[in-house]
């Protein structure tokens, strides 16, 4: 989640909380030199890489939901492009290059301010080095998917949705907002 | 753009730059709290309202490009889906509301730090009261659109894909990455 706002960072002063001239929400505002703080949802980007018939999953090595498997994803960073920080992601954490194909699914996280999209991508190589993120790295047929020990909502999301697309040849964009109850 | 960061938020303490432990890119991290500040792209979202055959646009009430016209976006607030953003906004900035359909836009823009997010949907009233960011809105034939006088490349974008699925008869998913000298 986002740092509490307490302090203006451009100047130090601490922030009053008020509705800006034309908004229609509370902000942060720093009443020493005006800079309006604002805090905003973050991408989270990945791909359902694949090779052959199989597809990559990575086991984190990092909280949260260390030791449960995940496809590889992370926040995009400034200067980047969604597409490549879907493959910069995927190259960090699963240690192989994707051909990136097409963003498929888009899954909204409000509670967590995350928006979270997965694209379509075929693996250029079996052998991998995966990153200080990943414990192990696994090639899965879709009977073998861990369901059960999936890292994230988000991943189950998107597996099932491949897969159906995969098996009726189909190639969709699926979106879904999760809620702190919505089923996986 | 961010504002700079020079303070902590969370305790006020001047920060340094540094890479965290597992990190690869230098963040803004307070010696006193620890607190690390990432900063991370924003996500803008609107949509292309339509009624009967024609598009909805907006002339701009704001800097930057006060007096252009654009579809009616903005930025996503946290606590809200992807979706949700796009009718707020549509409501917001047109008046009125909309019967949200597919994402079929993304526009990707590293060097400002924003992917552009647009939205088809239909328009459920013609009697709109637009909202103060807004000078007037009007009603464009495909023909009409002014074109010279749009706001952004991301809204040009949309529409180019816009007109030209409609009179294909698609409904895909476009995506791209404008650099600061990439042409209309």
């Amino acid at each position: 989640m986002h740092p509490a706002v307490h302090f203006c960072s451009v100047c130090g002063s601490p922030v009053q909380l008020g509705v800006p001239p034309g908004d229609s929400l509370p902000r942060h505002i720093c009443p020493n030199c005006h800079t309006i703080h604002y805090q905003n949802p973050r991408m989270v980007v990945g791909t359902v890489p694949v090779w052959e018939d199989k597809i990559l999953l990575c086991r984190r090595a990092i909280e949260p939901r260390h030791g449960y498997w995940t496809l590889p994803a992370g926040f995009m960073e400034n200067g980047e492009s969604l597409e490549q920080a879907a493959a910069r992601e995927t190259q960090e954490e699963a240690g192989g290059a994707v051909d990136l194909a097409d963003l498929f699914a888009v899954v909204s996280i409000p509670h967590i301010h995350q928006v979270h999209f997965f694209y379509r991508a075929r693996l250029l190589t079996q052998n991998l080095a995966p990153g200080e993120e990943t414990l192990e790295v696994g090639f899965f047929n879709e009977a073998d998917i861990p369901w059960q020990d999936l890292a994230f909502r988000s991943v189950s999301y998107a597996l099932r949705q491949f897969f159906q697309d995969r098996q009726q040849g189909l190639a969709r964009l699926h979106s879904i907002a999760l809620t702190p109850t919505s089923p996986d």
